[in-house]
């Protein structure tokens, strides 16, 4: 089967790899529906995280079940599914609390191969959502989204306490950053502010249900969101981006007794304990529990209730990933959805 | 009237200064009940928060009102009333999300001669609350703990989530953390462990509540919290320390999904953005909004449901300041307080 592999900085090549097989019980293997390129996979893409032999990338996927391991129960050959990019038990005592994510038993799905047109997945039971009927084609690309950017906009939400009557900024304009905003309309907040100057993110925003659009950054976007909340800040603040300034300027325009939900992978961030004390925010983020919201996720999507797909705005054929990468690294694309 | 003054590290003073009056409409004239020496007047007495000009100390008070301002309705002349360390004006829209400490006019009360016979309070409408009738002399010292080492360790659990069937940790064995631990026992925590190596502050640790005590720090104290708690870390860690050992000790302490509350005043801290991330826990502290908690804290104080005056160890006259701050700063005394 084809798989990407990323060689080094900028070298990314479709290959030919072995066809993945059932190593624990619990595994499950998927034929994937399509495969999608995620801002973070740049990190490795950029060199930023460096690369000493070629890797796997990529941790989105979805589609039908082909094989399952004898102790599968919940998922069945023939299932479509959706999951994260951490596999979890869905039994131990932190996943029971909701952190899947964090779950003792977890397993990174960076080391699987989600970005090929087979994939394996670990701990099956705990992991993979079935929809209650096979999608059609045209709710694919939405259904790839909650695998990851909508589950972990959504999870920026929900660590943010965003609900009604709520005033919100979000910090980041990629794809989950855009499905923050997504989040942020469908858990009912009256106004939300998206921070972004690119004319076609500032437009999905809003589609989205962005009220306002702040193009300033850093302390000059948060004045701006100061101008606009009467001096007090934000109820909560949605950080999707992971470095010290989208941090800070989170923190900033978030008002006292407020929540700040962060979710951009943390590089090179040192929160200075003097000021975030007395900023009084409450602070919460890390690795979303996606698998937590799935369920809701996809009968929302299933329903037609949301279009998170519309963060894919470039679709090429699967053997041209490498010309996909490329158009996110330089932000020509949002996200790129890659058909098989 | 007699006021306590700093006038350099170590350098503690009684003195002969004006009495108080009312400068703004909204004050009320306290005089004060008892006085007393809080850990974190230890950081200027020790030299740590430089000294230029003789300075006052303290922001811990309750008192009996003998002057009110022409616009002050709440409190009224002959009063018994407890106030925070900042004074809030009770409306903002802060104040009225439950924030008293982040109000938009708030005023520290550090600037206010606490360490005195008599006080001048801002704000008295928003900030005094009166006690339903005067206090027995033997309530003074809980009534005046409530002011802040009470109100602040109450916030601790508070912003840590603290409640029925949690396990908790609590950093730090001064007079707030031990006043945490008696917050997480009045709040229904289910297992409260109290870190530290002082036996009459472990006696007291367990008075108020403490089930376990742990007596190692850093990651061999973290170690001994994951040992105690099945590997996971406790639901709520509360920290009263501000350092950056004790800030990390907390979020190491606490399981994914978890809580710290942080009420140390952070010296030097600088927390490392990818540990949070991936620690998954919720942060949340700052200054304590302690306004919020006194009508509550004054009930179980008045009706003898709490004793957390307890942690005054050493009682001297007020004119004996100078070996009251002395004898906390070599920590022979858990907290000093100070009779007319």
């Amino acid at each position: 089967m084809r798989a990407v592999k990323l060689y080094g900085a900028r070298d990314v090549r479709v290959e030919d790899v072995p066809m993945p097989t059932i190593r624990e019980h619990g595994d499950a293997i998927i034929k994937l529906a399509a495969a999608c390129v995620c801002g973070s996979d740049l990190w490795a893409y950029r060199g930023i995280d460096p690369i000493t032999e070629p890797i796997t990338v990529g941790h989105e996927y979805c589609g039908v079940v082909t094989e399952v391991g004898p102790t599968v129960t919940n998922v069945k050959v023939g299932d479509f599914v959706v999951g994260s990019f951490f596999a979890s038990d869905g039994t131990c005592e932190i996943c029971r609390s909701g952190y899947y994510s964090g779950c003792l038993d977890r397993r990174g799905m960076g080391g699987e191969n989600c970005q090929a047109e087979y994939l394996r997945v670990p701990l099956a039971d705990g992991t993979l959502v079935a929809t209650p009927t096979t999608p059609s084609d045209d709710l694919i690309p939405h259904l790839l989204a909650a695998s990851d950017v909508l589950g972990t906009g959504w999870f920026a939400a929900k660590a943010a306490e965003v609900g009604p009557g709520k005033t919100v900024a979000v910090i980041g304009d990629g794809a989950v950053g855009l499905l923050a905003v997504l989040a942020a309309k469908e858990l009912g907040a009256e106004r939300i502010i998206a921070m972004s100057r690119h004319e076609p993110r500032q437009k999905l925003a809003i589609e989205f249900g962005a009220t306002d659009i702040v193009t300033e950054r850093g302390d000059a976007g948060v004045a701006r969101i100061k101008e606009l909340t009467d001096g007090l800040g934000v109820h909560s603040a949605l950080e999707a981006v992971g470095t010290q300034e989208s941090m800070m300027q989170a923190i900033r325009s978030t008002r006292r007794g407020g929540h700040v939900g962060y979710v951009g992978v943390s590089h090179d961030v040192n929160l200075p304990g003097l000021e975030l004390f007395f900023s009084h925010v409450h602070l919460h983020g890390g690795p979303a529990p996606v698998r937590a919201y799935l369920p809701d996720l996809i009968e929302r999507i299933m329903t037609r209730q949301i279009e998170p797909g519309k963060v894919f705005d470039l679709t090429l054929p699967f053997d041209q990933a490498a010309d996909a990468y490329a158009a996110m690294d330089n932000r020509s694309a949002i996200k790129a959805y890659l058909t098989f």
